[in-house]
């Protein structure tokens, strides 16, 4: 008898998961219809890059942007909609910088692709001019020490390695020299610093992104080269000891200036209280349209309440969306919002973030406890058909990396990585290189995975 | 004892598959680091799109290509190098098409984009100007029949369906409007042919593409109009009763052209005479470059011999690249390869092609028993590093297709599909639209599957 009972209770739990994975699976192909027949992402995104532009914190641009996003979050009919103020560092690029390798034994003069790092000092106005010492990494510099770095310009020439199939293992494997290099160079009395671009490719654009100063050391200029750039400058330095490089970055930093994330919510019909939050960062870098860094992130998390909207899916929880501002030289956006959460005494139950480009979905990163994890590698087979298989990576998303402390679970949408650094922080983040269809599989990958959190938990 | 036997048995069988599955797996990280670090294909393939370009069947472009395959496989030392004779059509564009919406109340002319399909006849040489009659079916055109026909140009106006995720099922939808609309509009005796063109973005590139004659009906003009002008001639036809259509086409079908598969080999080690032969197409509609459609395919098969022999891998059986001639309009190199291979009780084990785009790889399809669709499948867990984990999905090349009569095991290489129908047989379809590290992933992935069908047979 008890064998039969168990026999029909276990009968039963089949029945009733088979199901729901069926009727998940119904609710999945209707998200992902949806946003390939009605999306709209792809036109708000045009507009962040094609009428407003480029975005940096502090700038008239990354203001413009939170109206529009506001606005248009404002015409979707959602339950709230609403800023959070916060304070960002505001940092100027100015005039076109100019980076020039020097032979001083012809004087002659060859102009290089540069671009000052976000947050480096500008030169004194005429320029600065000093022979270079190219290195491979900060353990190679301190071996030169001062007696071959005082008074030079070094060269931080360590490529991307290709041979990760994931580019940003690749990037985290070389953004030290980006991030650090001014610092560590300046301990040994350099003047400035030249970084070769991160990225796989070889071209003429120079790749900007932060970098950083401590207090305790003199403040030293820091460019980025191109790669094409940097190839030309190491053989030029291999054919004549002579050589030297001009560089002129005309930058300021100005006072922090007031600006916002923008909100727009689902409330939760049974437990309101307990939110998921979706988000990509509004900023962007200056020199292009950060159309895939990180436009694409915002349009598809504003799309992931359209298409749950015009399915007329009445969440659980309260979704939100976020555009935060801020990540590309601050995350005082990210701070903010983990901060007033706290304040609040909200309750998250996951943060999902789309901040690696507007790509063929692939999958989504993770950074919870090992049964979220376990949870979530059952989701699986239900997202297969989308061309979405990966929910083996580590990770979340740098804007709702402060949640973490709160125990919230964090995810981050992970598309093809192949094209990425070809753009990332260049002139060429243009609306141009994203194509409809993929951010659109984007955005009903990240609808989809809070629809399953919705349904099944976490 | 007998347990203790069997128990040792099964532990040896284990430890020599998990060996197995160790050395294949170093062998792929080979594979793949060569094509990352030292590949080739990107350069090959510039050559064949900016030096040669667009290269259809019989045009002096395709000799050209030959003779560059074959050079590029003769320096590689390879065990032989040689072409293969098939005498292909030559059709050819001549001037530009022109193609105008005429409002017959307004005598206005507006200029839209067609462009001929392959193998069309020409207009007259002054054009044709007729009716417009708009269908989405060839069942609605049979409705409609000769009264609503005769006389008129018929406009195929069905989009491919952007549900899809696969892309190329949604050509598969509609493909058959631009292959037989021809065909079937001549029935009720249509004048000419305007077909939406086979893609699911809304841009001004008109696609091309074969499409058909019967003998037994007259033949009449078709061309591709782009989407964005199909979508304006069916709102012109909706806003004035009067719309006609002015079409132009100044094409010319000339006698068959020698022409030439290329073919390159490495001898097996073992077994010499089994083959594996893996593949792309030369020929690519002339409008464009033939950069994804299918130089990709080409460069990644020349790739394939190239990483093998750098690695200094011996394989057990021979393994071939070919260089199709005439896949766009014809598949009579891809017919004669399958002809030669039975004049010489050639053994092949396995065809393998890459006619998909130059894409990040994510799978291959498959085309044979359903043991071997088992045995690729274990193969899974070794591809999933680089990406690569689909194998779920039937279907091999159209130029190894001849080879299935045969009883051959077929095989295409599964890129990401997004991109493709935004490029194929436009203008579009050129040098700049390809990613080097996609490609060289791509032909990785082929290098890889022909190493573990040597190791593993299949």
């Amino acid at each position: 008898m008890k064998t039969k009972i168990i026999l029909l209770f276990l009968c039963s739990t089949l029945v009733v998961g088979a199901n729901a994975q069926n009727s998940d699976s119904l609710m999945l192909r209707k998200i992902y219809d949806e946003a390939l027949t009605n999306g709209q992402s792809y036109k708000n995104l045009e507009y962040l890059c094609k009428s407003i532009g480029g975005r940096l914190a502090g700038s008239p641009e990354a203001a413009k942007s939170v109206d529009f996003v506001k606005a248009t979050m404002d015409k979707m009919g959602l339950d709230s909609v609403y800023l959070q103020p916060c304070m960002v560092p505001h940092w100027v690029r100015g005039a076109k910088e100019v980076g020039e390798i020097v032979d001083v034994n012809t004087s002659k003069h060859t102009s290089v692709s540069i671009c000052a790092l976000g947050g480096s000092i500008s030169t004194v106005p005429e320029g600065i001019t000093a022979k270079v010492v190219e290195v491979h990494s900060f353990d190679e510099l301190a071996k030169l020490g001062r007696k071959f770095i005082e008074g030079r310009i070094v060269f931080y020439n360590r490529p991307m390695d290709p041979k990760h199939i994931e580019t940003f293992k690749a990037y985290g494997g070389a953004v030290d020299q980006r991030y650090s290099g001014a610092m560590q160079a300046a301990k040994y009395g350099a003047v400035g610093v030249i970084v070769r671009s991160m990225t796989l490719t070889k071209d003429d654009y120079p790749h900007t992104g932060s970098m950083g100063y401590v207090d305790s050391l003199i403040k030293i200029p820091a460019c980025a080269i191109s790669t094409n750039g940097a190839d030309y400058l190491s053989l030029a330095m291999q054919m004549s000891s002579g050589t030297k490089f001009f560089m002129k970055i005309n930058s300021t930093t100005l006072a922090d200036e007031p600006s916002f994330n923008v909100v727009g919510e689902i409330k939760g019909s049974e437990k309101p209280e307990k939110i998921i939050v979706v988000g990509g960062h509004l900023d962007s870098w200056d020199n292009g349209e950060g159309a895939h860094d990180d436009g694409a992130g915002v349009v598809q998390s504003i799309e992931v309440l359209r298409i749950l909207k015009a399915l007329n899916y009445k969440p659980k929880y309260t979704i939100r969306a976020v555009a935060f501002m801020n990540e590309e030289n601050g995350l005082r956006g990210g701070k903010k919002y983990a901060e007033l959460a706290k304040q609040n005494n909200e309750t998250h139950i996951a943060a999902i973030e789309s901040d690696a480009g507007g790509f063929s979905p692939r999958g989504m990163s993770m950074d919870c406890t090992l049964k979220q994890k376990q949870k979530v590698k059952q989701w699986q087979k239900l997202f297969l058909p989308y061309g979405v298989y990966d929910f083996d990576k580590n990770g979340g998303g740098a804007d709702i990396g402060p949640l973490k402390e709160q125990g919230v679970a964090l995810f981050e949408l992970l598309p093809d990585s192949q094209r990425y650094f070809d753009l990332h922080h260049t002139a060429n983040d243009t609306f141009d290189k994203i194509n409809k269809r993929e951010l659109e599989l984007g955005g009903a990958t990240l609808a989809s995975f809070i629809y399953l959190i919705c349904v099944n938990g976490l």
